[in-house]
C-alpha cells in the first residue's frame, strides 16, 4: 500500500458526485433516469470502460467493462434515488450536494451515487498508480431500478450470467461506525412479503352479532399468534428444514462482533428486545424471522365503537436465510393455516421476493476485502456473515457464481431514504483509498 | 279490548311527532336539547302530567307523573337523536318528517321520538276511554343523553329510586318483523369496552430488526387469540363463574324462537356464522362474548412496507349476561394477560360500562305485555329473554326493583342511526293501539 496523495482524486470525485446529485433520478417517479444513465456512461467511458446499455422495466441497465488481468471484479451500484419528499424537512436543497459540518448532504450522496463515485475515484487513482492501466478486469453493473425493488435485476443477471462472470462481487452498500470502523457484510437475508386477509360478511355489523358471526380480526390474530413463539422463533412446520447450518467461519465472525445492539436500543428507545444479549448478532445475521408489518381492520378512532368488522388485513415479511426458498415458505404458511382451521384466511403474495444469499467467509475474495479494510481503516472490520436486511444478492451468487461483499461509505446518521441524506467527508475519502487498495490487491492476487 | 277508531289519536300523534322531529336535538353536538325537553314537557303537561326537570350532564332529565291506580308503570324514552350526517345520503330533509311509500322518514322518527309519540298517543286514547282519567299511575322518565351513552342515567336512577318505583318498566325500543310480528325483549346484555395497547420502542424500526426487537402486533395478536376459542367461547379463567343459569322460562322462550338468523345472513352476506344454527337464539340472548372492534398498527397502504411498528392498539367489547360484573371482567382480563406473559399489554377502559339485566319472564308484568301484544298484533310476539345488545337497563331493575320489557315500533329496514331513518306508518298505528291496550290491561290488574 503506497501512501500517494489522493487529494486530486477525492476532489474530482466530489465534483462528479455533485453533478450526479443534480440529476433527479427518482425511479419511483420515473424522473431523469436516462439522463443519469448517460452521465454514468460518460464517467465510465472516460476511464476506458466500454459500456453496454440494456432496457430495464423502468430504467436502463448498464454493464461496463475495462482492464485486463487474471482476476475479475464485478461491482454493483445503482444510479437511481429515493423521492426527496417531504422536501420541507431538508436543511439544504435535496439535489444540491452541500457541505456542512464535515458532512455532504444531498439525495443520493450516500445511496448510492456517493458510493459509486468513491469507487470510481479509487479506480482513477489505481489507473494513475499503474500508468493508465488496470491490473485486473473490472465489470460494473449499474441499474436505475434499485429503489423500486430491482424488478428487472434477477432475470437480467441470470440472462447475462456469462457476461457478468467474476471472481467476486462488490455490493452496493456498507457503512463505517462512528469510531471509523468499517462494517462488512458477506450476505443478505432473503425476503417474502405477504398479506393475510379475512372476511366474514359483505359489510360491517353491530357487534351484538358477535355471538353468532365470527370475527375476522380474531381469526387473523390467531393466524399471526400461531406463526412464531415468544422468543421470535417461527413455528410453521417445515420452516426450518432448509436452513443451512452456519459454518465455523460464520460462527467465529459472529462471536467476534462486539456489543448487543446498544446503539439500536438507544436510538429507537427499544423496551422489548427479543432474545438474550449474547444472541444479538447470531439472530440478526443468521436467524430467519417473521415480522408483522401492519394489522388493520375495524374501528381505529377515539373511544369505542361497537362494530363487528366485515374484514381485516395483516402484512407480514419473512426474512430468510440460506437455503430457504420464498415460494416454499408461502406453501408452508398455507399448509400451516389450513392445519390450524384457518383455511378461510387468504394469503396474497406481495411483489417479487428475494432468495437469501451468504458468501463463504473463507473465500480469498472475502479475505482480501477484510485484510485491505483493516489496513486502510487501521482497525479490523466488523465482519457480518449476513445483514439482517434483504436485497437482490442471490442471483449474483447463483448465476455469476461468485462470493459477494458489501463495504461502503454510509454512516449511522446518514439518513438514507430520508430528508438530509448525507455522508461524512471523512468516509468518502477513506472510501476512495479503500477502493484503490482493494482493487490493487485483487490485481496482485495473480 | 274495544275497537274504537284510533284515527284521531294516530293523526294527532303524527302531527306532534313532526313537530318533535323538527327540533334538531343532537346530543353528540349539544343541539336544541333544552328546546326538545320543553316540547316534551308541554306534551306531557297537556295530558295531566306533572313534570319535574333535573340537570343531566348534557341535557335535562325529566320525570313526569300522572294517573292513579293500584299499578304503576314506568316508561323510559329519550328525546335526543343521533347526528344526521352524512346528510347527502338522505332522500328528504333529515329534520322534516316525510311520508313516502307507507313509511315516515326523519331523524328520530323511530329512535326514539316516534316510539315516544306512539305511546303518548295511546295514552291519550286511554284517557278518552276512561273519561279523562288514567286507570293506573304512569311515570315517564325521559332523558336527552341516550345517544351519547346515558352518562347521567345510572346515578340518576339510583338517586331517584323511590320516585321511580313501579311495577314494571317499559323500555325505549323494540321492533316489528316484516310479517307484522312484534319482537319483545325482557333483558339486555351488559357491556364493557377496553383498549389493549402494546409498545416496544419510541419509533418505528426497519423490519430487519425483527430478529432482535419484539413485535407489538404479534404480542397483541397473541393477547386477542388467547381470549376466546374457535367457537367464540371466552377463555379467560373465571369469566363464566358469575353467569347465572338460564331459567326454565328463558329456555322455553328461546326454544320457541323461529329461524337461525337467516335475515342477518342475507342482509349482511355473512359467510362465517359462529355456532350451530340451532344455537342461534341461545347465543344471541344468553351467551357472553368478546368482540374485536378494531385492530390497528403499522403499515396499511398498498403493497408492502418492511417496517417493525413501534406500537399497536386493539379495541374490544365484552357483552355480558347476568350476573357478570364489568369491573370484574376487566380484572380477570388483566390477570389472564399477566398469566400469559403479556404483562406489558396495557388495558385502557373506555367509557361507562353497563351491567347486564334480564327480567323474570314469569312476572305478571312481562306476561301482560306478551298477551296484549298477541291480541293487538294477532300473533304471538317473539319473546327474547335478552337482546344481544346493551343499554342502561340494569339500574332500573336494580334500583327500581321492577321487571323490564322492550316493545316498540322499529322495523328491520328502519335505518336507525343512519340516513333515511324511518318507521312504517302501519307500525306507528299498531303501536298506538298496543300502548292503549297495554296500559289499560295493567290498570285492570288491580
Amino acid at each position: 500500500m503506497n501512501n500517494e496523495d489522493l487529494t486530486p482524486f477525492i476532489e474530482g470525485g466530489l465534483r462528479d458526485l455533485a453533478a450526479l446529485v443534480r440529476l433527479e433520478s427518482v425511479s419511483a417517479q420515473g424522473r431523469m433516469l436516462p439522463e443519469a444513465a448517460d452521465a454514468v456512461t460518460r464517467l465510465l467511458e472516460a476511464e476506458g470502460f466500454t459500456v453496454r446499455r440494456y432496457a430495464g422495466q423502468v430504467a436502463p441497465v448498464l454493464i461496463a467493462e475495462a482492464g485486463e488481468g487474471p482476476r475479475t471484479l464485478l461491482i454493483y451500484n445503482h444510479y437511481d434515488v429515493q423521492p426527496e419528499d417531504p422536501v420541507e424537512l431538508w436543511d439544504s436543497p435535496p439535489f444540491t450536494l452541500t457541505a456542512r459540518d464535515g458532512r455532504l448532504y444531498g439525495r443520493g450522496a450516500s445511496d448510492d451515487k456517493g458510493e459509486f463515485m468513491s469507487r470510481l475515484a479509487g479506480l482513477r487513482a489505481l489507473r494513475a498508480r499503474h500508468g493508465g492501466t488496470l491490473p485486473l478486469r473490472v465489470k460494473w453493473l449499474l441499474e436505475g431500478e434499485e429503489e423500486v425493488g430491482s424488478p428487472s435485476l434477477d432475470a437480467f443477471v441470470r440472462a447475462h450470467a456469462e457476461e457478468l462472470r467474476a471472481d467476486g462481487v462488490w455490493w452496493e452498500f456498507g457503512s463505517i461506525t462512528p469510531e471509523g470502523r468499517p462494517v462488512l457484510y458477506a450476505g443478505l437475508k432473503g425476503i417474502v412479503c405477504v398479506e393475510l386477509r379475512c372476511r366474514v360478511a359483505d359489510s360491517d355489523l353491530h357487534s351484538s352479532n358477535g355471538a353468532v358471526v365470527d370475527n375476522p380480526l380474531w381469526r387473523l390474530a390467531r393466524a399471526v399468534a400461531s406463526i412464531r413463539d415468544e422468543q421470535g422463533r417461527v413455528t410453521i412446520p417445515g420452516f426450518h428444514d432448509d436452513v443451512r447450518p452456519a459454518s465455523a467461519a460464520d460462527e467465529a465472525a459472529i462471536a467476534a462482533l462486539p456489543g448487543a445492539g446498544e446503539a439500536l436500543t438507544r436510538t429507537y428507545g427499544v423496551t422489548r428486545p427479543l432474545g438474550a444479549p449474547e444472541e444479538y448478532h447470531q439472530r440478526l445475521n443468521l436467524m430467519p424471522v417473521v415480522n408483522v408489518n401492519g394489522f388493520h381492520g375495524g374501528y381505529g378512532g377515539a373511544g369505542s365503537k361497537t362494530v363487528l368488522p366485515a374484514e381485516g388485513v395483516v402484512k407480514l415479511d419473512f426474512r430468510l436465510v440460506p437455503d430457504q426458498d420464498p415460494d416454499r415458505v408461502v406453501q408452508l404458511l398455507r399448509a400451516h393455516l389450513d392445519a390450524q382451521g384457518l383455511g378461510d384466511v387468504q394469503i396474497v403474495e406481495l411483489e417479487s421476493h428475494q432468495f437469501p444469499a451468504r458468501s463463504d467467509l473463507a473465500d480469498p475474495f472475502v479475505r482480501t476485502a477484510v485484510s485491505v479494510a483493516e489496513r486502510v481503516y487501521g482497525q479490523a472490520p466488523l465482519l457480518n456473515p449476513s445483514s439482517g436486511g434483504s436485497g437482490p444478492m442471490h442471483p449474483f451468487m447463483a448465476a455469476v457464481g461468485a462470493p459477494v461483499v458489501a463495504l461502503g461509505i454510509g454512516n449511522v446518521g446518514g439518513r438514507v431514504h430520508a430528508p438530509n441524506e448525507n455522508i461524512l467527508r471523512r468516509d468518502f475519502e477513506s472510501g476512495v483509498r479503500f477502493a484503490l487498495e482493494f482493487m490493487d490487491a485483487l490485481g496482485e492476487h495473480a
